[in-house]
C-alpha cells in the first residue's frame, strides 16, 4: 500500500565537525520519501521554487516516488542553513528563508486522494487538516509537528489532534504541548485528546511509542561515527509510516517492528549528509540493522533454575 | 555469594518539588547495600561521625547487610543537602560537609578479605586501589567514579582501571575521562584500559553495557512518578552486582539480566526519600519490574510472512 506524504522539499546548507553540503536535498517531506521508499511506494505533495534543480530528484523518481503533487511555483526555493557544534547535540540555524513554501496550499492530485496511510509532516496545522479535506479515509493518518506551531497555532493543533492516529514529535515538544514535564503524563495528555498512538521521539536517547494500554522503547543504535543529524526524526516516520504502509499490520506487534524500522532509518541518515545514505542502503541491510537493534535490548527475563 | 561494598554513608537533606526531608540516609554505601541486599548478603565498609544515629542503621541491618566494617570515628558525619529543580533533571548542592569522611581510609575487616564480588563506590582512586590490596582474590571487582576525580586524580584513577573487571559511570564522566564526545569511541577506551566491562549510565535515558564483542542497552522504566533522583545510580549498582553476586553467573545473559535488575532498583528508588522504596519492595516487586522492562523493549525482528 502507497503512503501520501505532505511536507517541505528544500535545499540544505549544512556544516558539522567532519565536513560541508551546500544547496543539497533536504526538507521533510524528501527525507521521509528517501526512507519511506525502502518499504512502499511513496506519493509526495510540497512545493519547489522556479530555481529549484529538479534533477536532484530524480534519485527519488528511481525509488518509486511519485512527484506527481510536487508543484513549481514563482519564485525561490525553501532554504534553510545550520551547523552544528561538536558534540552534534545542538544546531544552530543560521538561515532559513522560507521562499515560496510560506505560501504553500496543499493540492492533493486526484490519483493520491484514496491514499490509505498519510503523514503530514511538519507543516501549519491548519494547513494539515486543509489535506485531511482532499482525502477520502484512510487507514492511519499521522502527523508530526514542531515548537513554533505549539507556540502560534496551538488551538489549530489541538484541533488536528481529534483528526490523527498518530502523532511524532519530541520530548521537548510534547512536553511544551501538553505543559506537562513528566512524558508518561505528556503522553497520557495527548492520548486523551485525540490520537490512539503518540510517539515521543528523544533524538540520540531513542524513541517511545505510547497507546492507551501499552509502552514500547526503541533505543537510537549507538553509531560509531554521527556525520550530520539533519533528518534524523523525518526518515524516523519515514521508515515507521513506511513498514505500517507495506505490511497494513496496525497490531501492537506491528507497530513495534514499525518503530523499530524508523530508529534503524533514523540511524542510517545520520551517517551521511542529506538522503546519501537511504540512497545506498538495500532492504537487507536495513533488517539486519533491525536484527541489531533486537541484539541490543535482549534480554531474557526468567532466572534460570540454577540462579535462584 | 556476598558482595563487598565500600562507600560513603552520609545523612542527606533534600528538597524536590514535592517535599523536603532532612538528614536521612544517603551515601554511595547505603544505597548500593539497600538494593543489593534484596539479591545477597552484603559487607559494608565506610565511616560515620560520632553524631551519627546508629538506629537509622537498623533496617539495613535487619535486611542482612553486615555493618561490621562500618568504622565510628570522632568528628561530624559526612552531611550532604541538595535541591531538584521542577524538571528534575539537575540537582544544586546546596552543601557538603565531608567531616570524618575526608580522613576516611578504609580498613577491611578479617572476615570480610574473602569477598568474591567487590564494589568500590565513588572514593578516591587511590583508597579504592588500596582496598584492593586487603582482599584476596575477588571473582568480580567493579568500580564507579565521578568528575572530582576524573579532574583531581586522573592518573591514579586510569592505573586503577587496569584492576578493575568492571566501571560504571555516567556518559559526562565517560566522555570527561576518555576526551572521546561519541559514547562509542569512549566505551572502546575505557575497554584499552582495564575493564572487561563498561556500563555508561544516562540517567533518565538508560544505561549501556559494553564489553569486547556486545552492546547492551536498558532504557530508564517511564515512571508515572520520579519523587527523589538521589541514589539511583548507586541502587543501580546494588541491583547489578548484588545479581551477580547471587547467580555467580557473568555471561553476557546474566550480565544484561543483571544491567536490567540495576535499572529496575534505579526505578524503585526514585519513588520516594531516601532508601525508603527499597525498604517496601519485595523480591516479586523487583521480578515484576524486570518483567515490565522486558515488555517495554520487546519486539520480533522477523518480518512475518505474509507482510513481506
Amino acid at each position: 500500500m502507497s503512503v501520501l506524504v505532505v511536507g517541505s522539499v528544500a535545499l540544505d546548507s549544512v556544516e558539522t565537525p567532519f565536513g560541508k553540503a551546500d544547496d543539497v536535498l533536504g526538507g521533510s517531506a524528501t527525507y521521509f520519501s528517501a526512507s519511506a521508499s525502502h518499504q512502499t511506494p511513496v506519493q509526495l505533495v510540497g512545493v519547489v521554487g522556479s530555481d529549484f534543480p529538479m534533477e536532484k530528484l530524480k534519485p527519488l523518481a528511481d525509488r518509486g516516488v511519485d512527484l506527481a503533487g510536487l508543484e513549481r511555483a514563482d519564485g525561490e526555493s525553501f532554504r534553510w542553513r545550520g551547523r552544528y557544534r561538536h558534540d552534534l547535540n545542538s544546531c544552530e540555524t543560521l538561515e532559513t528563508r522560507l521562499g515560496v513554501f510560506s505560501h504553500f496550499r496543499p493540492k492533493i492530485p486526484a490519483t493520491f486522494r484514496s491514499a490509505q496511510y498519510v503523514f503530514l509532516g511538519n507543516i501549519d496545522p491548519r494547513l494539515q487538516l486543509d489535506v485531511l479535506q482532499q482525502v477520502d479515509k484512510p487507514k492511519l493518518v499521522a502527523c508530526d509537528t514542531m515548537n513554533f506551531w505549539i507556540e502560534s497555532r496551538r488551538d489549530d493543533l489541538i484541533a488536528l489532534l481529534a483528526h490523527v492516529d498518530l502523532i511524532t514529535l519530541n520530548d521537548a515538544e510534547a512536553r511544551q504541548l501538553t505543559e506537562k514535564s513528566n512524558i508518561v503524563h505528556a503522553a497520557r495528555w495527548i492520548l486523551e485528546h485525540g490520537p490512539r498512538t503518540v510517539v515521543i521521539k528523544k533524538g540520540e536517547h531513542g524513541a517511545f511509542m505510547f497507546t492507551a494500554n501499552s509502552v514500547f522503547f526503541a533505543p537510537a543504535y549507538p553509531l560509531d561515527s554521527v556525520f550530520d543529524p539533519t533528518g534524523a526524526g523525518d526518515s524516523f516516520a519515514g521508515g515507521f509510516i513506511g513498514y505500517l504502509a507495506r505490511t497494513g499490520d496496525l497490531s501492537d506487534a506491528s507497530m513495534r517492528r514499525a518503530v523499530v524500522h524508523g530508529s534503524a532509518m533514523g540511524s542510517f541518515v545520520v551517517e551521511g549528509f542529506s538522503i546519501t545514505r537511504l540512497l545506498e542502503i538495500t532492504r537487507s541491510d536495513i533488517e539486519r540493522r533491525v536484527a541489531e537493534f533486537h541484539q541490543l535490548v535482549a534480554f531474557d527475563a526468567a532466572v534460570p533454575a540454577n540462579g535462584a
